[in-house]
Formats: structure tokens, sequence, C-alpha cells
């Protein structure tokens, strides 16, 4: 399984899969189609037979996948068969909806501990979480070995947090911030920023 | 400029050379160069010159882009030359922080309107707006031609919600409810699930 070849495009794609079957799971169905998968996502079949195949033979012609096996197989080729502890750096209107969201450890992710750099809120209480001094950063991720990172802060603090981050030993950020962060080789960054989304619809809008 | 036939991943990286761009002429740059703008997006130097040689002609071999054009010609592909009205439904933990995020009209987009459909919510102040009944939310969209929209809804709701903005004419939907959502051909969908970022990292983490 030549994994590390695999183009990121395509791993880009297997959550998405994942999320649908898990969908499907929950609503009772046990056996699926590349087809059935393709409608859903608005991906098509052909594509969705070729990116699993990267990985293995989870199907036969005819049969279909069945649900639960292509489940289990995608968590653990994603590495969600376990959970990953997450730090969330800025607590601001998006860091305060994010703590409060439920939905991330089942499905591979658990926010362990939340900080800011704001006196007014360290030691106050967001959602099930105290707010740490973003001063004691380092000290957290580095004694609970935390891999993971939510970024949160205003864009002009971005970097900065991001390099004590990095120094700390984590390897990845989700980063809200709206600007680009500079990290090295080894630590992988992807970017939620509604207006990138944004303007890759309206370049097809007449 | 056979700009259709643009694959879609080079469309999706332009909002990121647009927002580099951005803050280096905030930052009072005026020339950048293909090397420069790749190091700040961790881009290869190759792949930004072939994408943007797609579109034109927009620097000259050793002098570098002029940032303010190469910007004006991004915000006109991008069709962010101009402000698009977008509604935004759902206004739980998530939504209120959209609704109170500045940072969208500078980049092309303005929310100009916020429905929810708990009685508890609707007539009362998010940031700007009053919150309307999301019964009205057909008449909103039809009777100011909004084309987009930003869906932060459960995911129960999403598909209703979608359904009802497709007929409403709304062409361009950023999806916040963590599941996929079926439209019609025409109409463009862009997801935003913190997870489906995670678990494409964590693919990679050892």
């Amino acid at each position: 399984m030549p994994a590390s070849s695999v183009p990121d495009i395509v791993v880009g794609r297997l959550p998405l899969y994942l999320r649908a079957l898990t969908q499907m799971a929950a609503s009772g169905k046990e056996i699926t189609s590349s087809q059935e998968l393709g409608e859903r996502l608005g991906i098509s079949s052909a594509q969705i037979r070729k990116d699993l195949s990267q990985f293995g033979e989870f199907g036969k012609q005819g049969t279909g996948y069945n649900i639960s096996y292509l489940t289990d197989q995608l968590r653990r080729i994603l590495k969600v068969d376990r959970v990953w502890d997450v730090v969330l750096v800025g607590v601001g209107d998006l860091g305060r909806a994010i703590a409060h969201y439920g939905g991330f450890v089942d499905r591979g992710y658990r926010i362990v501990a939340v900080f800011d750099n704001d006196p007014r809120k360290i030691g106050s209480q967001i959602g099930p979480f105290i707010v740490e001094d973003a001063a004691r950063l380092e000290e957290v991720v580095r004694a609970r070995a935390i891999a993971m990172a939510m970024l949160a802060v205003p864009r002009e603090a971005a970097q900065a947090v991001t390099d004590r981050l990095v120094e700390a030993g984590i390897r990845a950020i989700l980063c809200y911030a709206p600007t680009s962060i500079q990290v090295p080789r080894h630590v992988h960054v992807q970017y939620i920023d509604p207006v990138l989304h944004m303007q890759r619809m309206t370049y097809y809008l007449p």
C-alpha cells in the first residue's frame, strides 16, 4: 500500500466518503455502491472507485461496498480509529463557537485545552473548558504530547502563535486566521477561510 | 481566455494568491515574484506561474509581478471586483460568529439578511442584523435577487433549507452543516467542516 504516493487531492476526498458512509450507517444502511455514494457527494462513481482502489480492494464488482467494513478501513487510513488531542488557541466569537461544538469526538478529535491571552477571558468557562493563559501553551502541549492545534487568533497574531506551537511539537494546524502561516516541512496546515471558498464559487457565477 | 477549461483546483488556488497579494499591498509592497509568493504560501513558484499563465500574462520574466495590477486582475477573474449579497441561514453558535465577523465586505461579500426558524431568535439582534423568520427566506432571496447563501443550520435541516434556497434562485452555497447536500448542476457548493480538514492532516501523521 504505497500510501505516501497517493495524491493529496485523493486524500482530501476520503473524509467526505467517511462522512457520507457514517451517515448511511446511522440511517441503518449496510451496503452501498460507488454510484450511490457518488450521487450523494456529487462525485463520479469512477472517481470514487479509483480513489478507493489506491488503498486496497474494498468491494466486489456487482455487490457494492459493505458500509461498516469500508468505514472501519477509512477510519484506519485517516488515523481516526483513535482520538487525537487538540488544543484550541483564541476564543473570540469563532473560537467560542468551536469550543461549544460537540461534533468532534465521534470523528477522531477531542479538544483538551483552550487558550487565550486576554486576561478578561483567562479563567472563564466556555462550554466544558476553563480558558487557560496562552503563556502556558508550550508547557501544556509538551506535557501532554499534543500533535494538533486549532488556531482561531487574529491574523496579526497567527504567525507568532504558530511558531510557538511548532516549537512545542505541534505537527498539524487548522488555521482559522485569514492569512497564510509559514511552518517547517514536517508540519501540516489546513485553512478555513470562508472567503476563499466563496471566491472559488463566484468565479463560476455569471 | 478559455476560463471554462481551467481545472477547479487551479481556481481554488487563486483566492490564496489574492489573499497573500492583498496582505503584501497592505504592508506597502509594490512588486513580488512567484518565488516570494510561493514561499509565503508553501506552493512552488513553478505552480504559481503555471496557474497564473492560464489567465494571461501578468508579469515579465525577471521583473516580477506588479502587486496592484495582479490583485486587480485576480479580483476581476474571481468576480470580486463587485460585492455579492449573501444570506446567512441559521444562527446557532457558529452562525452567530459568522454574523459578527467583519472581514467579508472588503473581500467581495456582504451578508444582507440573517434567518432562523427559532421563535426565540427571530427579531433579536446579532451584530448589525435583526434575525428574520426563516419562513421569509424565499421572499427575501427573490426580492433582492440574491445569488449566494451561507448555511449554518443543523445537519438534519440542511437538505430541506438547501432545496428552498435553490428554488428561490440561490446559485452558490457555503455549507457549514457537517453533511453533503444535493443540488442541481447549476448550483455550486463548498463545504466548511473542520473535521474534513483535520482528517486530511492526520492521514499524514505518524
